[in-house]
C-alpha cells in the first residue's frame, strides 16, 4: 500500500484534526509541511487547485481537501476490523454529529476568530458575546458525557478539538476570554478529558509557536485593515 | 411507520432538494409550509432552535436540520433494496460529491447572491465575475456526463438543482447574466437534462411567484441598506 501523505501547514487546528483520524485509525502517514512564507507549493497549488488550502490527504494518487470531507473519507475507507469508527453507527446520531461539526466550524473556529480580530471596546464585547452564545450550545452537547462521542473520541471530538489547545492561545492574543471551568463546566471537563489521551497530545502544535504564529498573523491583518483606502 | 413531515418555505432552493430527495426515495411526506410573513412557527423554533431555519425534517420524533446534513441522513436511513442511492459507493466518489457539494453552495449559491445583491456598476461586474469562475469549475465536474451522478441524479445534482430553475429567476431579478449555452455547454445540457426529470418538475415553485419573492427580498435588503446608520 502507497503511503498516505498529508500536507499540512504548522499551525492549522484543520490539519491537526486530520492527523488525529490518522492515528486512531491505526495509519502511516508522511506529513508534507507547508511552508507559506515561501509561497505554496507546487504539490498544494495542485492537489487543491480550488481551495489552494491545507490539509489535503494524498492516497495512492488522488487528493481529498476540506478537513471535514477529509475525515468521512478516512472513516469510510478504513473501516470495520480493528478500525475504530469516527462516526457514529445510527443515521441519526451521524446527522446530529454532522449539525454539529459544521456548527463548531462556523459560528465557534469563526466565531472565536471574529473576535481575536474585533478593535477593543464595544467591537471585542459584542463579538465575544456572540461566541460565548454559540460555545454555550456545545456545552449543552457535552453535558454528561466523557466524549462527543460517547465513551470514545469520535468525529465530533475531532472538529471541536481545537478547543482544548488552541483556544487558549487565541485568547491571549486576542485578549479577550471565552471558556472557564464556571461558565462552562462540561466543555472544560471534556477538554481535559480530551488533553489526556496520548495521541490527541502528540500532535499539538507548540504553544509558543502557536502564540507567535497567530499574534503575527493579528498583527498582519490590522496593519492591511489600517492602510486599506 | 409515523408520516414524514418537511418543515419548508415556498421560495427556498434549499427545501426543494429535500422534497427531490424524499421522492427519489419513494417516501412518502406531509409539507409544513412556513409562512415569514406571519413570523416563524412554534414548530420550527422548537425543531431547530439553533439556526430557526427552513428545511428541517421530522422522523418520528427527531428533526434534522441543514439541508445538506438531511440528505445524508435520508441517503442513510432509506438505503439497500429499492431504494436509489444519493451519494456515490466508493469513499473517494462520496468525498468528491462532498466537496462540490460544499462548493456548489459556499461559492455559487452565495456568489449568485452575492451578485444580485450588488450596485449595478463596478461592484456588479465584480461580483459577477466572481461568480463566474465558480461555475467554471462546475462546468468542468459535469463535462461528458449526463448527471452529476452519472447516469442517474445523485446527491450532487439535488445540491445543485437550484441552477435549471431558480438561477434564471435570480438572473432577472439581478439584472445580470450568468449561465448561458455558449459559456457552459456542459450545465445547460445537464440543466436541460434534469429538469426534464417528472419529479424534479413537480417540486419546483413557480416561476412567477419565485420572481416576486425574489424581486421583493432584494427590495427589502437595498432599502435596508440605504437606511443604516
Amino acid at each position: 500500500m502507497a503511503k498516505l501523505k498529508l500536507i499540512v501547514s504548522t499551525a492549522s487546528l484543520f490539519c491537526t484534526r486530520i492527523e488525529w483520524a490518522l492515528k486512531l485509525k491505526g495509519l502511516e502517514y508522511e506529513l508534507i509541511v507547508e511552508d507559506f512564507k515561501q509561497g505554496k507549493s507546487e504539490l498544494l497549488l495542485k492537489s487543491n487547485p480550488v481551495h489552494k488550502k491545507v490539509p489535503v490527504l494524498l492516497d495512492d494518487g488522488v487528493a481529498i481537501a476540506e478537513s471535514k470531507v477529509i475525515l468521512e473519507y478516512i472513516d469510510e475507507k478504513w473501516k470495520g476490523g480493528d478500525f475504530c469508527p469516527l462516526l457514529p453507527q445510527e443515521p441519526y446520531d451521524r446527522a446530529q454529529a454532522r449539525f454539529w461539526a459544521q456548527f463548531a466550524d462556523e459560528k465557534c473556529v469563526f466565531g472565536v476568530w471574529g473576535a481575536c480580530c474585533a478593535e477593543d471596546g464595544q467591537e471585542k464585547e459584542k463579538a465575544v458575546e456572540t461566541a460565548l452564545e454559540s460555545f454555550a450550545y456545545l456545552e449543552k452537547q457535552i453535558e454528561g458525557k466523557k466524549f462527543f462521542g460517547g465513551e470514545k473520541i469520535g468525529y465530533l471530538d475531532l472538529v471541536a478539538g481545537w478547543i482544548p489547545h488552541f483556544l487558549g492561545v487565541l485568547e491571549e492574543a486576542g485578549g479577550m476570554k471565552i471558556i472557564d471551568a464556571e461558565r462552562f463546566p462540561s466543555l472544560h471537563e471534556w477538554a481535559q478529558n480530551f488533553n489526556e489521551v496520548p495521541l490527541i497530545k502528540e500532535c499539538l502544535p507548540p504553544r509558543d509557536m502557536l502564540l507567535n504564529y497567530i499574534t503575527a498573523s493579528l498583527s498582519k491583518l490590522r496593519s492591511l485593515a489600517a492602510n486599506k483606502p
